[in-house]
């Protein structure tokens, strides 16, 4: 079982590395990180980079495709190739998933029509222009495609589809081993819930986090 | 404001990228990947490499050290060049922090002696053989030690020490930023809830996690 993890330029590490620590780990799985190029590619903090292990033209057929956000999605929207690809993967039985702003990216190749789907908070309203649906929830199914909020959202969805895949025993197994018993110090994970000030800085400034 | 964060083979990626993705966002922060030498460093799962760029000898003086846990941890248990410059970066003003099975690697080069501490479940009863007191705890402050339980909990401790670092305010515009809104699809996060099939299956085979 092939995980196929995109990567690019200014990605947000944790949408990435949250799925891979959990769809990396199911039973037969491994994880292959894809991108123009092999070599290191550079996330939005900066300094962390991640080694590329396959070029787009290598991974044909994946049981699934993870797309990460952040502020490197932005170039990405025109990016025909890429598009190409995604559509291309897309057209064969894999699981076709995003993390934060990576709905987009699937969204402008044009993946999500009519579909319901979700990215970061912050990003939400985009997703209409490309005929999907965006819903306030943390990790949305529609069919093979399935979308999570913003950035740590993705360690959610990977172990909702660990069990779609393996079933929930298996997935309850990765759960624990990844101790995720989520304590957050404070309730500002959403912006339902986050104190105003906290919401009104990530609304003046989202290239804090989106670029 | 310099974040060190010690990479190691077979060291798990979401140790590290838990703490990067919200220490490496604190205003002023820059983040540094130390290891024995520069260059990629593979992760636990495999195929995963991240990129290390500096090497122990140039990071003397950090603000906050964190030290990634996985199986490779074992190895260096016994690596005094390592527990040497632990012991150094710690007797400088920095915040010493670990996650998972990290905190063995600090208590190993003597710096829990007569501490709380915490670990991964599955090897907090390693924790007292240096003199530390383990707790059910998912993040452990200590003076200035810091340590945090399996995995996942690195998220949960550097949104704490983020509030402690920089305020409130901005640890919970942190939390906001990566939408920190946990979710998890099953109570298994922790040996006190998860299923007993899922609790035997990690205490029959720790090396799925821990090596």
């Amino acid at each position: 079982m092939q995980i196929a993890i995109l990567l690019f330029e200014r990605f947000t590490a944790l949408d990435a590395v949250g799925p891979y620590e959990v769809l990396g780990r199911l039973p037969g799985a491994r994880a292959v990180f894809v991108t123009d190029r092999t070599g290191p590619v550079t996330t939005d903090v900066g300094t962390l980079a991640l080694s590329a292990t396959a070029t787009l033209d290598e991974v044909t057929r994946p049981d699934v495709l993870v797309v990460p956000g952040g502020p490197g999605q932005i170039a990405r929207m025109t990016d025909t190739r890429l598009h190409d690809w995604l559509r291309a993967v897309d057209a064969t039985p894999t699981w076709t998933t995003s993390v934060c702003t990576g709905s987009l990216l699937l969204a402008a190749a044009g993946l999500l029509d009519g579909r319901r789907a979700t990215s970061h908070w912050l990003a939400l309203d985009q997703l209409p222009a490309f005929g999907a649906q965006p819903t306030g929830e943390r990790v949305v199914f529609d069919g093979k495609y399935v979308t999570a909020a913003g950035v740590s959202s993705g360690i959610d969805m990977a172990l909702t589809l660990a069990g779609r895949i393996a079933g929930d025993g298996v997935a309850q197994t990765l759960q624990l081993g990844i101790e995720y018993d989520p304590r957050p110090p404070y309730a500002a994970g959403s912006p339902r819930t986050a104190p105003a000030p906290a919401v009104a800085a990530l609304r003046a400034n989202p290239g804090m986090v989106l670029g």
